[in-house]
């Protein structure tokens, strides 16, 4: 049993997860969010409290923090007495943060990958690259790390291990799908941090197939797929966190990674791409200023969290998984549909971080219950699906399934 | 008689600016190259020997020069003795470099408007802002300058007042028509300054019609000309310098600009206009660096004089005039052709800097020479548009028209 929570970071996925804490305190205890700008924390805690969230009486506390700077992050853990920590920051803090938990023995979980702020789509498999080579230490020092607890990744490798251990013998293929139907009003905005959003799609896309990464261009592999609820939508092959644990901890040929993307979309990307104002490095202006090009499309692009009051529609997020199940083959879709306006009702966010930010609440309620608290490092299809969906359910974001006998919700009695 | 020429600049239009100069240094005397970054200024003085341009021995020399400050502009006219001072630097450093002419007594001419840097598309008449302001003082003291002397403004000008000397008895419209039917091979590139050229676009299209200014938006008004040698194109009504002195200068009650731009460039301009990334105004990145996104943008996109040595194909800039002769009504196109590859050959250029390089030097031979010089303020269409004419015919922009008898090139003997 563990409790007490530090939240790290302050955007849209942030505001969730703390909103989802604090109804969850009884189990969760303290509650305390950190981030560089600590105005954007205290946002977070009015937003709470407008809501009435708190489920119990109990702290809710704002701090500043450099996630970056270890000490500072282990000096916090310490004088909140926090146990549970949910690195929900920049996609560059990851480290730090975690070398702080395995210092002061907390539980660390986190949402996407740590990146390098000078390189993009490194080498796959991504998790080897930073998080993994600390993997036998959290196991020596019985530090629970769990890897990639948002949407996708988190609940799609749940999904995965549920098939495996549910659906099928043996699986084939894993297509994890990811479409928002949903529309912001804006000309152009991105729905999560722009930098970490563009970085994902600038270099190559990487996927798994017959047993090997395979190399393409973004918008290079393009398919159209049928989903429930949303109906038929374009997507692209796109790089992602989960198929690079998937591929190792799944015993499956391929697993492949399928992003929704509007014209809109494509074309402000095509255009920012090849200008090179998408680009990581560093340039110099005539005047000789130092700017790195990405940060500056990051300032002038709509923060995300702005979007939710106006945003409407809902997203399909899920894997579509084929193999054989008793001899046969079969294929069955396992899904979950948000709303925006939903989303935003009950935690003033939009869809995109509702999805994100729900299951690393629920993740860190399994820590602090015992059922996750596993005393080492683990991806999410490692450990045990059926809580974490059946919880999930519970708090917002349901499980679906399309097989044989159409379209149904699952419970998790 | 004014000799000794200072250049202040080292872009594309300066290479082009020296190169004619020293191949009329018989009649300009010295030539000195001088900018910010004085390595950009050798790199014309190798060009320019390359070429073997100069037509006798003489100075040929690149100096330092922060544009902005007049007081160091009026030394280096004083220590070089230059009596003419040709401005093909920033349009933002027009105002000090006149300063420092006015001075001195020094002749000025320059090829394109002042401009603040943190204001766009200001109230018309765009000269009134700045340069006329300065008018009565160089009447006064007797100080030569030539405003817009490139080629649009510039030519275009003369082009204009050679139609109302020569071709009509009362002029209805003219209408300035430029087209660039060249490709020079890259995804997107601009054909000068990305900062000056983007900023011709990012406010209101002023023109001038029915003797009144009226606002449009940019790309929102298209007209499709039929033209000699480069045929049909798509044009789009565009706010620029000459229509802020035609209007005043010429009793004509419609004065209309229209550039050509291709599918590549509309998509890349939308995009950058509506992210906010063409914005003169300075942001703040989340990491608290103040950066204007315009010059970021500047950065990232080739510099317009290395598109030289593959562009291909040909420029179209002239006037669409309309109006009475002898009681009937008549319509002609004074235009010119150039041609990108024939620029290279010649000076190291691209047909953009070539078109609006020849006429400053043809500008500063007439000054030298004494046509031109004025010892006032003018606008080109104020000056006899013939020794012009005639002299670039000789310099390799010749004049060509399109009335009742064909199309043929004039002759200005």
């Amino acid at each position: 049993m563990k409790k007490n929570v530090l939240i790290i970071g302050a955007g849209g996925v942030a505001q969730v997860v703390a909103h989802k804490c604090a109804q969850n305190n009884d189990v969760l205890g303290d509650v305390h969010i950190a981030s560089r700008t600590v105005e954007k924390c205290r946002k977070i805690v009015e937003s709470v409290h407008e809501k009435k969230a708190l489920k119990v009486d109990g702290t809710l506390a704002a701090h500043t923090l450099d996630a970056l700077d270890t000490e500072a992050v282990k000096a916090l853990i310490r004088s909140t007495g926090s146990q549970i920590v949910i690195n929900v920051g920049s996609a560059f803090v990851n480290m730090s943060v975690l070398s702080a938990c395995i210092d002061t023995g907390a539980a660390y979980l986190d949402t996407a990958i740590h990146e390098d702020p000078l390189k993009i789509c490194e080498a796959p498999p991504w998790y080897a690259n930073y998080e993994w080579k600390r993997r036998e230490e959290c196991a020596r020092k019985g530090i629970t790390a769990v890897l990639g607890a948002g949407f996708d990744p988190g609940v799609v490798n749940a999904y995965a291990a549920l098939a495996r251990d549910e659906y099928f013998d043996k699986i084939e293929s894993v297509d994890i799908i990811d479409v928002n139907a949903g529309e912001h009003g804006r000309w152009f905005a991105t729905n999560f941090d722009p930098e970490i959003n563009f970085r994902e799609f600038t270099g190559q896309v990487w996927s798994w197939q017959n047993r090997q990464w395979v190399s393409n261009q973004m918008f290079e592999v393009k398919k159209v797929w049928d989903l429930p609820v949303v109906g038929e939508r374009t997507t692209y092959m796109t790089g992602h966190d989960e198929i690079h644990s998937l591929s190792k901890n799944l015993d499956v040929p391929h697993v492949r990674f399928w992003m929704g993307f509007g014209e809109r979309y494509i074309t402000v990307f095509t255009v920012l791409k090849n200008l090179g104002l998408l680009s990581e490095q560093p340039i110099t202006t005539a005047e000789g200023q130092q700017v790195v090009p990405l940060k500056v499309v990051k300032a002038v692009l709509p923060d995300p969290s702005s979007l939710a009051p106006e945003y409407k529609g809902k997203t399909c997020i899920g894997d579509l998984v084929k193999g054989i199940k008793d001899g046969k083959e079969r294929e069955v879709f396992i899904y979950n549909i948000a709303d925006h306006e939903e989303a935003y009702k009950e935690v003033a966010s939009q869809g995109i971080s509702y999805t994100a930010g729900v299951p690393a609440a629920a993740a860190a309620i399994l820590i602090a219950r015992g059922d996750w608290d596993v005393k080492t490092m683990a991806n999410v299809e490692e450990l045990p699906p059926r809580p974490f969906l059946g919880l999930l359910d519970r708090m917002g974001l349901p499980t679906c399934i399309r097989d044989e006998q159409g379209e149904r919700r699952l419970h998790f009695a």
